[in-house]
């Protein structure tokens, strides 16, 4: 049955596939970002409004007719989130609480939100991680998703929001930013074809769980068929691959030799994150399709096709 | 060992106790508040220096020279913080995490946090409640103390601060609030002796952990003498008391009738917080010694005393 979605950030990497994915599906698809796409044209059939997320009142016009919202903005990114954790709570939590309330006063009842698998849990006593593991995040970035997800709860158990939050692990794919804070698969491939020296923090053998964009998507999609799934959810691969691995892959995908400086690790970084996703597949008879080599060869056909780098 | 210790909220409920404590056993204290206290005489050997948490300039100033830092500051109360989370975020957590920023540039590293057994935890599934227990809090309240211990945590991990949490049960006694956000002891005690209708916010079965003033502090006073303690502990009696139980306990101490009107029950109430307290009881050889009893006799012929009612 087709759904009014808000996608907030449905500009973004994330959100450009799933506002594409949505509409494909017949769903009435309204975009809510800061700016137009640089690299898309508009679709169709999408209304796209372009404002700020502190912008109250647009977002209030924005959230009129609305069956659901998707919250995938994020102000910041967890490299740098800690250089300014103030910045980072009025940006992502004060602003996700003003969203909260807003929806209850305009009365939409249901949010899909996109947390975050690598780092709200910190360092882990436990692989793969299950979604009840406790969380000791190390980047200001996951103690702000910690917080929206606690008041989501909360306004859940109170005021009867409706909402799927998802931890997601690291996404890539096509439309990723390559240029060193958003995905590490798109950067590595940018700088091995720009002939760069390729800086890993530390020895390269912290792992991390790569999640195809479309299998992300996938979940996502889903959840607006099946019967409402609400709940925490890891979506990952469930599967982990370390640092140097992703080198030796995309390496091999491009087909040009890497070289590699190390740099001292970083204290923020957790050692080792590979999620366990046996709870989504149960719940949605959903599951990932897209191997890491398949996803890094889409990739790199996508970047060469529309000449990214 | 004497050390220099400033106390944030060192004129508050506990605050009081905790200076005038640290003050008799040899400390050189200061105390940081919004104003002075409109209950106690300045105690002559304490720094005192009043500004609000947010003014950075007079924070930092009352910063140098400091040893350790107790941080008692709360801007709000769990009963009404969810009518303003925004507030609450930008009054507690914004003001706290530019603390730790603070301490950090000017190489204090000690802190003790003030946090709160009873509302970090939410409704839980384990009585009584161990600090690895699961945190769903219902109320903004308990959302932002556990976002600031998150980010002490993080802090702690990533620059070396070392870092006492408190969660705190109930604590009640002299000098403490009466007039119905604080405290129930006190506001029910001052109720039955004004002859008013106690009103009850549902059958009264909500269970809680009371202790007493001087069991808290003495767990405060204690962690300065022992070799460093650090992590999270839970501070309570260890022994659940539902509300009625605690009507009839005031009634008899106060020798006075008591008269209940019950309303309906709050979603964020919790239902029962019992902490467990083993953890606190072996790190530092620290145990409760005041019954209820005993303290709601201490706290009546104190409030007679003075005559606060």
């Amino acid at each position: 049955m087709s759904k009014r979605i808000l996608v907030l950030g449905g500009n973004g990497f994330i959100g450009a596939h799933l506002v594409e994915a949505l509409s494909a599906s017949g769903h009435r698809v309204r975009v809510f970002d800061r700016a137009g796409s640089l690299k898309d044209e508009p679709l169709k059939d999408v209304d796209y409004r372009y404002a700020k997320f502190e912008d109250a009142a647009s977002l209030a016009e924005a959230l009129i007719d609305v069956d659901i919202v998707v919250h995938l903005i994020s102000t910041t990114v967890p490299g740098t989130s800690n250089l300014d954790p103030v910045g980072d709570i009025e940006g992502n939590l004060i602003n996700t609480v003003k969203l909260l309330q807003q929806m209850r006063n305009i009365g939409v009842s249901r949010l899909v939100y996109l947390s975050s698998g690598g780092t709200v849990y910190g360092n882990t006593t436990q692989i793969p991680i299950p979604e009840n593991h406790s969380k000791q995040p190390l980047s200001s970035y996951g103690v702000v998703k910690v917080a929206i997800e606690n008041y989501i709860s909360m306004f859940s158990t109170l005021h009867g929001l409706d909402a799927l939050v998802i931890r997601a692990s690291n996404p890539y794919g096509p439309r990723q930013g390559h240029l060193g804070v958003q995905g590490v698969i798109p950067t590595f491939f940018q700088r091995i074809i720009a002939g760069d020296t390729i800086q890993v923090w530390g020895d390269g053998s912290n792992i991390r769980d790569y999640i195809y964009i479309s299998d992300l998507i996938s979940f996502i999609v889903k959840s607006f068929n099946c019967k409402l799934t609400s709940g925490v959810y890891n979506v990952g691969s469930g599967e982990g691959t370390s640092l140097m691995e992703i080198l030796s892959l995309v390496s091999e995908v491009a087909d040009v030799p890497v070289n590699v400086e190390h740099l001292p690790p970083r204290a923020f970084d957790v050692k080792n994150v590979v999620l366990d996703i046996s709870k989504a597949r149960k719940a949605m008879d959903w599951q990932p399709t897209i191997s890491l080599k398949e996803g890094c060869e889409r990739y790199w056909h996508w970047a060469k096709g529309v000449g990214v780098f």
